[in-house]
């Protein structure tokens, strides 16, 4: 039917890859054009291509792996066990160490709100009287500090563990993993965010001697609480589990609730304990963090997995780690996050991206059930296409879809689940990541929220050092 | 540029208006089709449509006296301030009186579990000691039956109010207006599915003689609970507030909870309390329901207003009011409803649709803001699609959008708030109702829940009437 004759005989129909604008133009001057999102492999490097290259001999058996740790995944049944002291359960958290959020990092590395909050942990823990003391003694090298991720622990923002705070104890039913996060603050100035002052300490030392008995019997008496089911219900109420907690709270206190009249306290600081945890909608998160901890923790060390296994930012550097690839940190320069900031706030005012509560994102909830969650585009910018285009974007650099995780915004698609650093690469789509802005400046606080995206350095180094350690020599 | 000529030498380009199988039928053959959805006015019924012409020259009047009805809806602040006996609180409702859900009915008329939850709370109240007695008491003409909302109050399904009954107080902040509902019963055997067992009677004495005491003295050391910024929250979260309550639920608990402690009632009280209003998903029901009720009175008696201030059903028949022609009741028979059965039931068990709780549609929200509750359509059938559909479909047989309920699913639209019933006629479109199905037998209680639709004959009756009382003789 169609020849080189009639091809410029008739008007041209424009199939247009890649570049949008092209297709506008021509649009705007009335030809029809059809649109195909495209966009070379790998954003056009070669070194990149080169490497995915290498790996192709090896896809059947990558992709087993990739299988095996994400089934190990959804095999994971965390279930919150008891609130302790830190110091008691989370392994090498001795006295004169102080766990933090991200890779590794020293006292001269640390940024703003990371000093502000060991800081603010030495005085909590009495082993210094002043500000200034305890800047000295974190100076001298006395302190040993180390990521909270090399204990099974994780805390969001700055994420200081020292010994005398109380965590969180998640443990797998499945495999008896176990993990710890930090008790959530609340919002205003609190230690997560750099703040040290009287207010930060007092209510630490609540937290450590009221909050903790109080929880910890709850829990004990309700036979432990399983965090899957609530995870599940949230997404359907508004949550992703990461910067809106909100429903997860209600449904937390709604579990804990029948068993209030039995505690043995004194009423005024039962009184004190209620108020505290149902006026704070973030108190799920740290929660949801250490059940996406224990389950990450159980896709590690699958040879031949590019399956990420952690991201988290010391609020200097980003991390990720693979499970194929053991305890390696493959790190970049922490990004800034594009957000909403709170009155009289500004992205000249922020510090960049920080926190373990990306492990939310690595196990598939978080920024990737955006969709689950519309009205956080309210607090963190854009609109409710934008959040179901989130996670949409998301299905493209993970490896299964998480059935116990439907959304309903997606006719009940599951989550995206384990970011696979090939797929990451070879689409330049690097995960989305929802996260809380803290001011660079310690003691400040939150000053906005907003969705940052992972480094893209991290899933270059990550992909160099599995194929330097899968592919042989020869090739 | 176009002439005859040029139409029959190209291939013709075809807009379908109506029946969408046209259309389907030329583009299977390769034509280009656009489909636009049309239907003709009133359904094309000669009679609907003079009615309509009729209004035309007021309709500058009745559009006026609507925005100021929903005006008078969107200004209403309800607050639950007490929990009470019904006897003490609800006008009229005196000994040997009892309230139901819908229009007025007799005995004789009543459906079978209207029948069973009358019989039952013959019982609670000690009228009678066994059921027959009671269905003696009952037939001889002693009981005085009349409509929920006559008397300020509402009620799920049978709807059934006898005296001794709690019942939530929700007062208007801004207008003083006042409305009662009974408490919400839990699921399974329940007197509002017109069971009236031994388990059901002693559940009632429960909720009489400890879970009022319980809940006012909450409620009270709450200072009120605002009704309001629940619902507005329960809308981005999963809920719509009728067939779907979740979220509401746990918020309401979360409000009262940190009061508990300086309750004093015995320890296994407060015990039985927490637990039955904490595993109670519908707990906040009743109390939506009371809210949308003192919401649709203040839009009551405004002249000219062709707004749907109630639609009800009794089980036997559906009723509505509208603002401008006080308080008739325009009904028809009710219709059945679309929706999933429990295993071991189907449509013929089930009763005709039944009670008050279509006032949160009548007031905007329940199937209006099916938007807002995408997970119930796993509850009552179909696709997160269908949910969306629903609401934006109610955008046309109404006068306003409700900005203090926004929709993340629709980009925090305002639900669809007032019903004209002009629109409903001229449109063909009938009000979306979402509701739990009854078993037609007394004491077997819910077997299901879907989707109803308001009987168009209400609305074609109410039309009538309009007529009639706003258009002289003379035209």
């Amino acid at each position: 039917m169609s020849s080189m004759k009639t091809l410029f005989e008739s008007e041209p129909i424009v199939v247009n890859l890649g570049l949008k604008e092209f297709a506008g133009n021509l649009a705007e001057r009335g030809y029809e054009v059809t649109h195909v999102e495209w966009k070379p492999p790998a954003g056009g490097d070669d070194e990149l291509v080169r490497l995915l290259q290498k790996l192709r001999p090896l896809a059947g058996q990558i992709d087993e792996a990739n299988r095996t740790a994400v089934e190990r995944m959804f095999a994971v049944n965390p279930v919150l066990t008891e609130i302790a002291r830190a110091g008691d359960v989370v392994p090498g958290l001795d006295d004169y160490t102080i766990l933090h959020a991200g890779p590794p990092t020293s006292w001269e590395q640390m940024c703003g709100p990371l000093k502000g909050a060991v800081l603010g942990a030495i005085l909590f823990e009495g082993w210094a009287a002043t500000l200034e003391e305890a800047e000295n003694l974190a100076f001298s090298g006395k302190i040993r500090f180390d990521s909270c991720h090399h204990h099974s622990a994780v805390g969001p923002m700055t994420g200081v563990l020292p010994p005398s705070m109380p965590v969180f104890v998640v443990k797998d039913r499945a495999s008896g993993g176990v993990a710890f996060a930090s008790l959530n603050e609340g919002l205003g100035k609190v230690l997560r965010f750099g703040a040290n002052g009287v207010e930060v300490l007092e209510r630490l030392a609540f937290m450590r001697d009221e909050l903790m008995p109080f929880l910890d019997t709850l829990v004990r008496m309700a036979g432990g609480i399983d965090v899957k089911p609530i995870v599940s219900q949230a997404l359907q109420m508004g949550d992703e589990c990461h910067n809106r907690n909100k429903a997860s709270s209600a449904l937390l206190l709604k579990e804990l609730v029948p068993h209030v009249p039995r505690v043995d306290m004194p009423v005024e600081a039962v009184e004190r304990c209620l108020s505290f945890v149902s006026s704070n909608e973030h108190f799920f998160l740290n929660l949801s963090m250490a059940a996406a901890k224990v389950t990450m923790d159980a896709a590690r060390d699958v040879d031949f997995s590019t399956l990420v296994t952690a991201m988290t930012r010391n609020g200097t550097d980003f991390g990720i780690s693979v499970s194929g690839l053991g305890n390696c940190w493959f790190t970049a320069r922490a990004k800034d996050v594009d957000g909403l900031f709170f009155p009289g706030y500004g992205p000249e005012d922020a510090n960049p991206d920080m926190g373990d509560s990306t492990i939310t994102e690595t196990s598939g909830i978080g920024g990737f059930a955006m969709a689950g969650a519309i009205p956080i585009v309210k607090f963190v910018g854009g609109t409710s296409e934008d959040a179901l285009r989130f996670t949409r974007s998301m299905y493209g650099i993970t490896v299964a879809e998480n059935s116990a995780y439907g959304l309903p915004a997606l006719n009940f698609r599951g989550t995206p689940t384990g970011i696979d650093i090939r797929k990451v690469i070879a689409l330049d789509e690097l995960p989305v990541l929802n996260t809380g802005i803290a001011h660079k400046e310690a003691g400040i606080g939150q000053i906005g929220a907003g969705v940052a995206r992972a480094p893209h350095e991290c899933f270059v180094k990550a992909l160099r050092a599995f194929v330097n350690e899968y592919v042989s020599e020869g090739e």
